[in-house]
C-alpha cells in the first residue's frame, strides 16, 4: 500500500569523533523514504529543497524509484544543518541551523498522492503536519514524529495533531517533556490521553518500545561494533517500520512487532556511515542477512 | 548444585526522591542470596558482619533458609555504606563508606563449602576473591562482580582474577574502563582476552548483554511502571542467573540466556522498595506472574 512521507531534505554538514563532512545528503524525508522503498514500492515524496540542491542527490532518489512528484524546488536555499557529535551520541551539539527554504514550506499534497493509505508526518513544524494531514483522503494509518522545540514552541499545535494521529514516535525525552512524568510507562499513558493508540518511544542505542493498548513490545537495539554518525537513524527506523506496515497493510500486534525490528535493523545501516552512504548502498539481502542477526540476538 | 557466594553484609542508609531509610539490611552477598535461594536451595554463604548488626536480619536470612555457615561476626562494626539517588537512578552519590569490620576480612571457607559447584565472587577487594578462590575445589562455574575502584587501584590483583573466572559480571561502565574501549562489543572482545569465556554486561534500565563465544545475547530490561531504589539490583540479578544456571546445571547457550532472564525478573523485585523488603516477600508464584510478561514483553 502506497506510503507519503512530508518531512525536510537537508544538507548537513557533521562532525563526528571519527571524521567530518560537508553539506552531504540529508533530512527526515530523505532518511524515512529510502528505507520506506526497501518494503514498499510506492512511496511518495513531499518536501522542498533551493535552487542550489544538487542534481546528483535528486538522482540518487530517482533511482531509488522514490516518487517524487511532490518534491518542490523553493526560491532560495536548501535547508542546511551543522552539528556535532561528541562519544556519546545521543546528544548531538547544533553548530547552525539555516531554514532558508524550508522557513516558507507549506506543502501542497499532489492530487495523486491524497489517497495515499500510511501516511508519515516527518519532524517539521505541527502547523504544517495539520495541514498535511487536512488535505489526506481516508488514510489506513497515519504516523507522526516531532522534536522538543515543538514540544515546548508548538505545544497547542501539536495537541490538536496528536489526537488525529494512530502511531506516534517520539524519543524518551520528548515523552517525559510531553507528559511532564519520569517513567516512560506513565509518560505513554499520557501520551493515550492525547490521542494515539499507539506509540513507538525511541531510545537510541538502547532499542526501543511500542506501547498499544495494554500490551508493551520492548525491542533491544542491534548492538554495532561501531557508530560512525546517528544523524537519520530515527528517521530510517521509522522508514522500516512504515515500510514494512504498507507492505503487510494489517495493523496488529504481531505486525507491529515485526516492524519495529525492520525499523531497528534499517537504522543500523544508517549509523555506519555520513549520509545515506551505507543505506543507500545496501541490498534486501544485506537487510535479511540482519534481520536474522538480530532474530539470533534477541532469542531465548 | 549447591552456591557459594562471598560478598558484603551491610546497612545502608539511602536517599532517593522517594523516601529515605537508615540502617537497613544490604551487602552484595545479602542480595545475592535472597535471589538465588529462589532457584536453588543450597546457598553457602560467606560474609562478615560487626557486633552490632541486629539479630533480625539474621534471622530473616535464617528464614529464607539460606546457609549461614560462613558468617563470620567480626570484632568491631558492620560495614556501612550511605547513598543517595537523584533522579537519574543509575548513578548514585556516596555520602560516607564506613568499611567497618570488611577492611580486615579474609574470608576463610568453611570446608563443608569447598566443594560449591557454583561460586560467586560478589564484589570485594580482587586480592581476597584470589584467596577465596584458591580454597575451593573443583567447582563447575567460577564467576565473579568488580567496581571501578577496583579496576583503578587493584588491577593486578583482578587481571590474575579473570585469568581464572569463567563468567564475568560487570556493567557498562565497568567494561570501557577495564578495556579502554568505547563500543561494547569491543570491550567483550577485550575482556575475552583477559580470561573469561562469558560476559554478562549490565545495563541497568536498559537490560543485559550477554557474550559468550561468538554469540551475543540482548536482554532488554523489564519495563517498570517505577523504580523506588536501584540498591542491589546488580546482586539480585546475579543471584537469579547464578540460582537458575545452578539448579539447571548445565551451561550452554539456552541455560545463560534463560539464566539472564530470570536474573533481570529478580532484579525488578529489588528495585520496588528500600533494601529487601520486596525481594523478600515475594514468592515463586510472583516471579512466575512477572517471567510471563517479561516474555510477553519481548517476543516477536
Amino acid at each position: 500500500m502506497s506510503i507519503l512521507v512530508v518531512g525536510s531534505m537537508a544538507l548537513d554538514t557533521i562532525k563526528t569523533p571519527f571524521g567530518k563532512c560537508r553539506e552531504v545528503l540529508g533530512g527526515s524525508a530523505t532518511y524515512f523514504s529510502v528505507s520506506a522503498r526497501f518494503f514498499e514500492s510506492h512511496v511518495n515524496l513531499v518536501a522542498v529543497v533551493g535552487k542550489d540542491f544538487p542534481q546528483k542527490y535528486v538522482n540518487f532518489l530517482k533511482k531509488k524509484r522514490i516518487d517524487l512528484g511532490g518534491l518542490e524546488v523553493g526560491k532560495g536555499k536548501t535547508f542546511r544543518w551543522e552539528g556535532e557529535y561528541g562519544w556519546d551520541f545521543s546528544n548531538p551539539r547544533t553548530i547552525a541551523t539555516h531554514l532558508n527554504v524550508l522557513a516558507d514550506f507549506d506543502p501542497v499534497i499532489p492530487e495523486e498522492y491524497k489517497r495515499s493509505k500510511y501516511v508519515f508526518l516527518a519532524n517539521i513544524d505541527p502547523h504544517l503536519q495539520n495541514k498535511v494531514l487536512a488535505q489526506m483522503k481516508n488514510p489506513a494509518l497515519v504516523a507522526c514524529d516531532t522534536m522538543n522545540y515543538w514540544i515546548g514552541h508548538r505545544r497547542k499545535e501539536l495537541v490538536r495533531l496528536l489526537k488525529k494521529i494512530d502511531l506516534f514516535f517520539l524519543n524518551e525525552s520528548e515523552a517525559k517533556e510531553l507528559t511532564g512524568e519520569s517513567s516512560l510507562i506513565k509518560a505513554a499513558k499520557g501520551v493515550f490521553k492525547m490521542g494515539p493508540e499507539k506509540i513507538i518511544i525511541k531510545k537510541g542505542e538502547h532499542g526501543a518500545l511500542l506501547f498499544s493498548g495494554d500490551s508493551i513490545f520492548s525491542a533491544p537495539a542491534y548492538l554495532m561494533e561501531s557508530i560512525f554518525d546517528p544523524t537519520g537513524a530515527g528517521d530510517t527506523f521509522a522508514g522500516g517500520v512504515m515500510g514494512y506496515l504498507a507492505r503487510e497493510n494489517l495493523i496488529n500486534g504481531t505486525t507491529l512487532r515485526n516492524a519495529i525490528v525492520r525499523g531497528t535493523v534499517m537504522a543500523t545501516f544508517a549509523v555506519e556511515d555520513f549520509s545515506l552512504r551505507r543505506l543507500g548502498a545496501i541490498n534486501k539481502s544485506d537487510i535479511a542477512r540482519r534481520l536474522k542477526n538480530f532474530k539470533k540476538l534477541t532469542h531465548f
